[in-house]
């Protein structure tokens, strides 16, 4: 295709919107106007049943529930008043408690003001906050943010460690997220937390706060030993679409970010992309991009590359939002369809210098997008040429790459915003979370639930609960040195394997009174009680 | 297969050294032992050209050069006493120059000591010194390090922020990285990180060392200007394969990270890997595992899941060691291939809660290399449950999800280490380079040139010099409102749709005197110049 033709194409398919502030341009992609039109029954079965979803039908059949993330940010919609209050309620109880803290009426024990916020969270109740808070943090914010996001117990040494160095756990008030509230990592993170504290003399519920489900586990907890306060989860708001619920918008607030702004993009957003006309849609341009390029079977990969340092952990917010809700065996009708996208990338032009090469000649199973942001910084800029910034150069390599992979082949959506405000990290969560429920209308499969996650978290608890067997049968010996066959023996013929494994982990930490020889080496490893 | 069997294949198939203290599994890639009798005289082949490889042999026969990273941990090894007396010399000029930073006698213009290092540079010259700054830093680190890697202004601005907000900028040693001395990334990078010394009154020369190549432009750049030192890069270390010459070893040793310890445990693996037999060889196993799950074509992408938070940017780092080796269009034999493989991942068990989901239930594109440290942390770690830690329910994740994967059919290899230190550092580099150059091997690519990268920055260029004559055309039309269209006729029949991006991008920032109209919507934009 020649310069112009490609110039006609893109005018024509081209979603732009002056108001919003975005442009998203479908035509790298290659998708001719005989597929579009085959696919405008499908995508218009989508848009109803998105229409249904957010009128309050059970979108989510296997789990019963309801999918209201779009309700927080227009309470009008909710299905009942019950719903709008709670939203509207939580949102200004955190409003309002962040002036408490801003003003010391919610303070650190030892006095002074809390400068530092610490999550405790993983998955939808990390991911989201920690995205917004790299996007839209500065040096100014009043409030630092930290997160522990694992149970890695030297990454929260490590974390512990940068918030002493910082202004210490004494002016860090600690948030704990957990939707169903018994997450083990979180809970982990919590407890390990609250054992730094006491090892300042300080009581942990005076500078802890929760964001739970009502009545869940850590909810009781909480209650409990008193932290300084809670905040709700809901049952319809899904953890990879939970940034505008509590769960993103009281660290966000804490930090000093403009929350109200952030729900403004995304409620603009959702009315865009409401639309039943794919022209008018940006959501059905991105859907419809995804299913051309993988052939509605996630055949091609989804590259992500935001031209802007701010936007580098979109990608890994949008890992979990994609993979986690199209990443199915079985569609709505049961049958086998192994469905998702796998998502990954960083930033540009950083990852041009990683693994543009491969992109561009190597194996041919992905399709990018690229988010350009057209203002390069507050204020003016050093010229590093004659007449050219930095950020000419930015936007030049954002350029140069999406014309060389579409001349040998590769396609590209482009996605362009003025700036990187709370607005627009509000429209660009929603428009990736509207993407993805019209994608899995259009491929048939439930995008709110999550059934695969169990069998290794069944898995796991199997684990530990043989942990504790191994342990105790090797305490019976009485010291004496045993095998790992010998050991499963002893425990009631178990899995020789997985009992090297565990006794191999155990004697390599103190915590167990584990010796261990020959540990790496399964036919030699002999291990005893000390 | 049963747990006996899987067991009976574990022991069989691991590859474990006591003394490197390191396991790697790849019993659950399901290699059957007809399969690795076939791969064997290809194997024998690759283990032949990587002997000639590290004799001094041309190994990049598109560039002429030499391959000689593992010369840089094993001086006695290079091909002819000058390579070998720069390599020994390069490594004493770091380590007397990280003497002097430490006693004072390279102190900051102001006095005190350099308690701050920020590296400039991008690819090859920031994801090694990246990953280990992470992987081996603390909170009680002699200089704490900081990264520009990209030449987005805001992205620079928010750096130089974080930097002002600990010990300023004026306690901060600047260490620009270019290899060729060329990359317009770093130089922009230098030359705004050196305008923000000057505003505070600061002479960057007196606080910026370069690392580069002899003679390049950043070296007389330097040298010109009178910076404190410079130290050396040589043409025969691809980019890729540079964190243990002074691009990698100058900020280790600067924040403080014993790189003897790094190069011995490079040194260490090399020797294990250097073993032409399959079973004593860990590179060669993972070049096989890898080989045959993609069917030798990147059929399959590299889900990388180290479950150890200081990990986490390890797969950034084989991104580009990978992807930019292995993503090549032609064999060396000028066949079109198309090879490479994806790779991806961030940490255990946090991505657990992100994509799990789709791993285990959903497209099967994808095999993954689990990374377990045996060690949880320094000192004794708190029950979170009785008899149960943090660290045991980490290893737990890792073993359940394992388990939960290949129950399901998915395929994983498993690297254990004993902990993360600078050694296993360097033994884990050094097996994945090796890996990449056996894997080439096999397919019979050039793993060391990176022929696709050009394109993109030759599209870059274009972008930039249109950029001006764009500009230019619109200052020529005194003011008046131009179309896209007419300001691409008055370039000489441009292509309509750049001059318009290009002049959306101006118009967004007050730098060039743009103004512009609807400029998000092609059909109607204008610009004029102001």
């Amino acid at each position: 295709m020649d310069a112009q033709a490609l110039w006609a194409r893109y005018t024509r398919q081209l979603y732009s919107n002056e108001d919003l502030g975005l442009t998203l341009d479908p035509s790298r992609m290659d998708l001719d106007e005989a597929w579009l039109e085959g696919m405008k029954p499908s995508l218009a079965r989508a848009f109803e049943a998105m229409e249904a979803l957010e009128g309050g039908a059970i979108a989510n059949p296997d789990e019963g529930r309801k999918v209201g993330h779009y309700w927080l940010r227009d309470p009008s919609r909710a299905p009942d008043p019950e719903t709008r209050e709670a939203i509207e309620g939580t949102l200004k109880a955190i409003q309002q408690f962040v002036g408490d803290v801003r003003d010391g009426t919610v303070a650190p024990e030892g006095g002074e003001t809390f400068s530092q916020v610490l999550v405790v969270g993983i998955g939808g109740s990390a991911l989201g906050p920690q995205f917004v808070a790299h996007a839209l943090g500065s040096a100014e914010d009043p409030m630092r943010p930290f997160f522990v996001d694992n149970t890695d117990p030297d990454g929260m040494d490590k974390v512990l460690g940068a918030i002493a160095r910082g202004e210490g756990l004494e002016r860090t008030l600690t948030v704990v997220i957990s939707k169903s509230g018994g997450t083990k990592e979180t809970r982990n993170g919590m407890l390990e937390v609250a054992q730094a504290y006491g090892r300042l003399g300080l009581s942990f519920a005076r500078h802890a706060v929760a964001v739970t489900g009502d009545g869940s586990e850590l909810d009781r907890h909480a209650k409990k030993e008193g932290w300084i306060t809670t905040f709700p989860m809901w049952d319809w708001v899904g953890g990879r679409t939970s940034e505008l619920s509590a769960v993103g918008l009281l660290p966000a607030a804490l930090q000093g970010i403009d929350i109200t702004a952030m729900l403004d993009g995304a409620r603009a957003m959702d009315t865009e992309t409401r639309k039943g006309s794919l022209a008018e849609n940006p959501a059905a341009w991105l859907a419809l991009a995804w299913h051309h390029a993988g052939g509605g079977k996630g055949g091609r990969d989804m590259v992500l590359l935001p031209y802007k340092d701010r936007l580098e952990l979109f990608s890994r917010y949008l890992q979990q939002l994609v993979m986690e809700s199209l990443g199915k065996e079985r569609d709505l009708q049961g049958n086998v369809v192994h469905q998702g996208i796998a998502v990954y990338g960083n930033k540009g032009s950083t990852d041009q210098h990683a693994y543009v090469q491969q992109l561009r000649d190597g194996v041919h199973n992905f399709f990018v997008t690229f988010l350009e942001v057209l203002r390069d910084r507050e204020g003016p800029s050093l010229e590093v040429d004659p007449g050219v910034t930095a950020g000419d150069y930015l936007y030049g390599f954002l350029e140069g790459t999406r014309r060389a992979l579409y001349e040998s082949g590769r396609q590209s959506v482009t996605i362009t915003v003025r700036e990187v405000s709370p607005r627009v990290v509000g429209m660009l969560i929603a428009l990736y979370e509207r993407a993805v429920g019209l994608y899995a209308s259009l491929v048939g499969i439930n995008a709110y639930h999550q059934p695969g996650v169990e069998a290794g978290k069944k898995a796991a608890g199997a684990v530990i609960a043989l942990q504790a067997r191994a342990l105790a049968a090797l305490r019976a010996e009485g010291g004496a040195w045993r095998t790992p066959a010998e050991l499963a023996d002893k425990c009631g013929d178990a899995d020789v394997e997985t009992v090297y494994r565990i006794l191999r982990h155990a004697s390599a930490n103190g915590d167990h009174g584990v010796d261990g020889e020959a540990t790496l080496t399964p036919a030699r490893a002999r291990f005893r009680a000390r």
